[in-house]
Parts: structure tokens; sequence; C-alpha cells
């Protein structure tokens, strides 16, 4: 089933999942705070990548750098030089524009589809002539000249507000990942191939953030950087590229939602020779989730050369010392988040002519993985012993407002998955009646084995 | 036993817990990021807090808010206002000093204990002549008049360095909470006593960050605020202050290196009538952990007055309306994480000279909660079986380098609660040797019972 954004957003906010951020302040830009069940779903999603990125994995190991690193990192990376958005203003309303996707929206209201990104700035300015774009706010056409802004959120450590104090916020995780290399290696006596796994926020000064929670200036990554020796790139990048595919449909997306898209030569990022993006299917179009890139050795020879560590990796084997060459799958987790929430969504028919709100998570990803509910307040006790029992194992709500339909209609609405109801007869025979989310179907159930029975349900 | 901060360094470096931030480029102040297994141990202290304040309470659920809020949010909050340290120069060697720290060393190596926060500019200068302190730096007694210094980092959002553009990163988790008051209350239909608990990041721009991870200018938070009716203060202060004890201790901390420092009158916050700190006892003296503090209806009040945002609260009993009072029982996720290193290590001399070092963490907390270990290299497939059976619901380390007891050393140094020995015997029987972290023994053990084994040892 299709669903428009707001939808989604008006679901998120009157259930607990997203809030607009400093509400009551009127808001700050496109920032967002995760409510309640977004914490949960958030945290969810971000375990189960770590499960399958970390804990699973015979190769990874994980890391936590800091946000605010030493600047010549990012004279390092190149983000100090080349970290830019193209730039544009209208003259005549003084909107400011990222120029790629003023052409790209233009074009798209025309149905046709281009990738801006990587065309040169007089390419972009030919662009806007050709197809007569005018400014989305006021209809002019009178725009300035294409011009470089730097991305990279900038502030002042320490006493004075002076250029030897100058620092940013990161603009991605993965140079807190290159930059500890050797450490990871040496302390964990790593050999090739291994990968290094990373969640944290990172912080970009987007010219147009948007799109609820896909574009905003702070979001968090799940990134890894991936070494294995020169040569096997082809396999590793195809290995790891499967691994995110399988990771998506194990936790239930939808693969007619998916595409994986191939960049072309000239859309490739300077250091990378092949990058493949896993696109959503969002209400607002196809936007990227998970991007696969061979980055080679480029950012481990750039801080080589800016630091003077030595990256170089002793072959035990073949006795050959080497750069490794690096895959790097970088997962944008507020994406990613967003993605489950829009795919688990549905609108159901019933008998009767009624109708039914539900979210079809994955159990592992579920906000809640039951809810406890007590067919009569009278019930409150042992309903309450049945919840403290289960919330030593899984989040679980207890829930004594309103009918057992009405409650049932609720957890639908948040994708709980399995509804526990404790009634009168439960006292003597100790099984509760167990009402599955997606097909309603109830059954009967021993309460020493709803643990387990709740823990199968969990593996993905 | 007792242990000094190098020790603890050089652990926690060499073993992959934590490495000096941006270390190829001479790191940056004092940031630090977490190794493949600091990243672990602060995970499982953040999940050990969500459990026992989160998934288990009867009263509360989680939030995340953005780091970057609208800055009307700091003027309400009074930080804009009043978040300063007094700072102080050497106007021989220009040292900056933080001027109630300075005081506070020098007594200290004098060992007269003293509070110095709270008292005024004139006080401290009073301090300052009357013990004849000098500059640490150069010994030099000619210090500038003290001087309020603003600890948020300040950034632009958006295109233009202007002051309306500037925003700030946010100097505690707490105002992220307030804000949503009314949001989390309506979504979640809560009635009062309920908390709000956030895990995050915050920054303050510290004059002299120090002592390894206790105090650095990014930090992370675990911060709860507990809403209740007026006149239940003690009640609540009480039980929380009573649930943090339980988690430390349950956790494993040892009493005897805790202790409850309640605040004198002067030293209360403007906004708080009680607090209390957990001090735990570092290898360079009492520092806080925890702080929980009674903030009566302060910020809610300040939020209505600055935004027009009703936060009353109908009592649906009596139909009562006020503003909640709060309880915010504050832990600093890195000074907790640190504590619990300290707590564990531990060096035993062992019958016939030799010695290990043991870090005796609670397994909930243990970066591995076991390790497999192949006798042989020829038992590399079955054992390999093993791990990844395990691996499913734990973090388990695979370790065939080097012989058994070496590796046992290993992994106790890095305070894997169990060792599992996959032998040739192994493969008959379908059992394996359980050797313990603590005591050394050694079991035997089907494998089919290794998950429910390990599982049991988790809870706490």
């Amino acid at each position: 089933m299709s669903i428009t954004m707001e939808q989604v957003v008006a679901l998120a906010k009157h259930r607990g999942f997203i809030f607009p951020g400093s509400e009551i302040y009127g808001g700050l830009a496109n920032t967002w705070d995760y409510g309640p069940l977004g914490v949960e779903l958030k945290n969810n999603v971000k375990k189960a990548w770590w499960k399958k990125f970390v804990q699973e994995s015979p190769y990874n190991v994980g890391l936590d750098a800091a946000i605010l690193m030493n600047p010549k990192t990012w004279v390092a990376s190149g983000h100090i030089g080349n970290f830019n958005d193209p730039m544009i203003d209208c003259k005549n309303c003084k909107a400011r524009h990222r120029a790629d996707k003023l052409i790209e929206d233009a074009l798209q209201a025309k149905d046709i589809e281009m990738i801006v990104d990587g065309l040169s700035f007089a390419q972009m300015a030919e662009l806007i002539k050709e197809h007569n774009i005018a400014c989305p706010d006021c209809g002019s056409h009178d725009f300035t000249d294409i011009r470089q802004f730097n991305l990279m959120f900038k502030t002042f450590q320490g006493v004075t507000e002076s250029s030897a104090n100058e620092i940013y916020l990161r603009p991605e995780t993965a140079q807190g990942i290159f930059v500890n290399f050797k450490n990871v290696q040496r302390t964990m006596r790593k050999k090739l191939p291994f990968g290094i796994c990373q969640v944290g926020k990172s912080f970009r000064n987007e010219i147009t953030p948007g799109n609820f929670t896909f574009r905003t200036r702070e979001f968090e990554q799940l990134e890894m950087e991936f070494f294995f020796k020169p040569g096997e790139d082809d396999k590793w990048f195809s290995y790891w590229r499967g691994h995110a595919h399988q990771w998506l449909l194990g936790l239930g997306v939808k693969d007619e939602n998916l595409r994986l898209r191939d960049h072309e030569q000239d859309e490739l990022s300077h250091y990378s020779t092949a990058t493949t993006d896993f696109e959503y299917k969002f209400p607002f179009g196809w936007g990227e989730l998970w991007g696969i890139a061979n980055r080679t050795n480029f950012d481990l020879k750039q801080h080589m050369e800016h630091s003077g560590e030595d990256f170089n990796y002793l072959d035990p084997e073949s006795n050959e010392r080497f750069i490794p060459h690096v895959i790097e799958p970088s997962l944008g987790a507020d994406r990613v988040t967003l993605a489950f929430l829009i795919d688990a969504y549905d609108e159901e028919q019933l008998e009767g002519g009624d109708s039914r709100t539900v979210l079809r998570f994955h159990p592992a990803l579920a906000p809640f993985k039951a809810a406890v509910l007590p067919l009569s307040k009278k019930l409150a006790e042992p309903a309450q012993a049945v919840f403290a029992d289960l919330a030593k194992h899984f989040m679980i709500d207890y829930d004594d407002a309103g009918s057992i339909g009405k409650r049932y209609r609720r957890h639908d609405e948040i994708g709980t998955p399995f509804c526990i109801t404790f009634d009168f007869e439960s006292q003597e025979d100790g099984q509760v009646t167990v009402r599955h989310r997606d097909t309603m179907e109830q059954v009967r159930m021993p309460i020493t084995e709803l643990k387990a029975f709740i823990e199968s349900k969990l593996q993905f």
C-alpha cells in the first residue's frame, strides 16, 4: 500500500515516535527528537546492525571515536578543501538553494530523472538556463553565480575564539576509524581482512535539509571500514553488498521498495573506484539509504602523508608490505529507521467495513515486544507479575486502559507483535491468550512458555 | 588493591579499551576514543542503565532528543546567563586556570578539603591570597582578576555566520527532556509520577579538562527527569537515590569505594532544594559520578514563561492543576565506565610466585561474555561452530593464538568471565571445559548447556 509523508509524520508525532525538535520554541530548522517509541525503534535498528556486522561477524570489531577530532584530520581527508555544496541564491527573494537539488527537483517535475551531483558549476549553470528553471519560492529566473559552501560545522575549543582553536564537528564517522587503524589492528592482534564498525552522530551544515528525518544537519551513521589486501577488491565489494542486502531483507524490508544503483564513472567520489547505492522508495521518491564504496587506499595514504604514521601492513604469510584497500558500507541510521517505519505501515480493511492501521515491524525492531493486558483492573496484581517477569528480558508494555479491542488497535498502530491478555481463567490454569498482530489470530499459551516464545520470534 | 591512573591508562590503551583521540596528529586536548573492548564495555553500561531505569521500571520511558536545540532553550534554562566557570590567568606564564579548581587542588595538597564551587569571586580571590596559592605551571603569584567564562560550545547553522544563526552544542541532555514533557505525557498517556530517560552526548568547553575520561569536553550522559506531584519530594528523592545505589552495587561496585555526599545549602544550584552526589574513590581522589538533585518545578516553569506552552498537569483524581516537581539523577557515562574499569582491576599473586592481572567485571559488563579456545588448530571447524552458535546471542571471542595458559591470561586481563576450551574429547562427548575467570576453576559442561549457563550469569 502507498503512504504519504504527511501520514508518516502524523503517526510518528501522535504515537510518540518522532517529535519536531525544540517544538515549544517553534523548532530549529529540520531537527527531530525521537520519542519513547522512536528511541526504542532506532536503538533496535542500531542493535540489529551491530549484531550482524560486529557480534556475529568473524572479521569485525567495533569502535566509538570522539566527534571532536584534531583539525588536521579534515585536511588529510580532504574535507577542508573539497567538502562543499554548490550554493546558489535567488536575487529576487534571496532564497538560498543547493544548485544540484534545484535542478534535480525541477527536472523530476518534468519526469526527467538525472543525477546532477558530480557535474561542474558551468554544466549546472547551463542546465538551469537550458531548462529555464525558476526559483521554487518566488518563480524568479534571476540567480547569482554558483559558489562553494563548506558543509562542516565550525566551533572553538578552549577559552579564546582564535583560529588556532578552531575545530569542527565531524562530518562523517569514517575518519575516526581510519586514524585508529593501527591502534585497533595492534591491540586486537588482527590480521587482514578485518573491519572496524562504528555508530555515531555526524553533522553537516546542509543548505537545504528536508524530507522529515531523511536529510538533517545532525544525523547518525552506521559505518564500517573493511580492510583487505589490494586485488581482493571485487570479492569484498560483492561480499558486503550482499551482506547489506540480506540485512535489510532479513529485517523484513520489501525487496520491491529497494533498488541497487551503481554510480556512473563521472559520479564517483575522487577517492572511489566503485560505488553502489541502496536506494529506498520513499513517498517523496527514491532516496539513498546505504552507500557501498571502494575507497581503495585513499584515506590511509592521506593520513600517512599528513601524520607521518606508517599505515603499511606486513602480510605475515607472504611477507609483503602494502597499504590495505577499504570497502566502506555507510548506512544512515535515521534514514533506515524511517524506511523501516514506512515499510511497516499498513492500513487493512477488516470484515464488517472496519479498518485498522498496523505497523508490521519485524519483532526484533518493534518498540514493544509484547503488551500485557489485564482483562479487568481486579487482575492487576497477577498481570503485573507477568509484566515484571517478561520485562527482565524484553521491552514490554503494561496496558490496562479501555476495552481489549481498543487496546489491540492501539498496539497494532505502534507495531507491538503480541498482546498477552490475562483473564480470570489465567489465575486458575496459568494460561494467557496471545494475540498475533499480523494475523489477529489468538492462541492460549502457558505463562511459563512466554519468554521462550517471544525470544524465538526475535531471531533474524 | 590500589591502582594508579598510569596503570589504568596503560591497560586501557594496550588492551583496546580507550585510545587517545586523534593520536596520530598529536591528539586533541583531552579527547578519547573507545576501542573495540571499550565500546563494548561502555555499551554494556548504557544497556544496564536502560534496563533498570526504562525497561524494568513501571514508571519510565525513554527519549532521544537532538544535540542542536533552539537557542531560546538555553535562555530559559539559564545556561546563557549563568553557565560560567570562574577563569583566572597567570600573568607570568599566561596559563589559564579554573579558579575554584586551582584553590581546591592547592588546599588538597595541604590536606585541607574544601568545596569552593558556589563561593563568590571575591571569596575565591581572598582564599588565593590567604593561602598564598601559586600558579602550578610556573610558581608565580601574579594572577589576573577572576572572570566569567561561558562553557557552551557555539557554532553557526546555515550559510551565514550571523548572530541570528548562532546555536550551541547542548551542555546537558536534561533540557531536551523538559521541552518534550507534554509531547511524551500526551502521546504515552502517562499519569504522574513518571520519568523520562535519555542517553546522549553533551559538550562543555571546560577550561581545564583532565584526569583521563573523567573530565572531557565531549562526554556522554545518562539522565532521567522524574516528574511527580509537589509534596512527594522526599519520597521520590529517597526512592531514586536508593535505586541508583542498588544499580551500582548490583553491577559489582565495591561499596567502600562509594560515598554519598549531601550538598550544603550554599553549594546547591540556584534551582535545587536538595542534592546528593555519589562519589567514587578514583586514584586521583573522590570524584562525582552521579548527582541526584531535586530541581523542583524550576525548569518547567522557566520553559512555560519563555515559550508560552502550558506545562500544568491536571490531576485526574483530585482535579488539581499544578506544575510537577522533578528529581533528576544525572550520571556520567564515561565516568561510571571508568569507575567500573578501576573497580574491576586486580593483580593477583598465584601459587608458585606467578601473578596475573584480572578485570573482575560483572559478566553483564564484560566486553566478551566468553571466549572459545580450540585446543589445536585442527579443531577449528567444530570450535568455530560453537563460536557461531553462541555469537547469535552474546559477544564472544574466538581465540586460537598461543598456548591455552597464555590465552587464559589474555582473557583475564580483558575481563572475559568464561573461557571455553574445545579439545579432542569434545568431538566425542559433546562436552567442553569452562574455566571461570575469578576462581580459575574448570568444569566440564555439555555444549548444549552453554547458552543457558552464560545467560544465567548475565542477570543482575
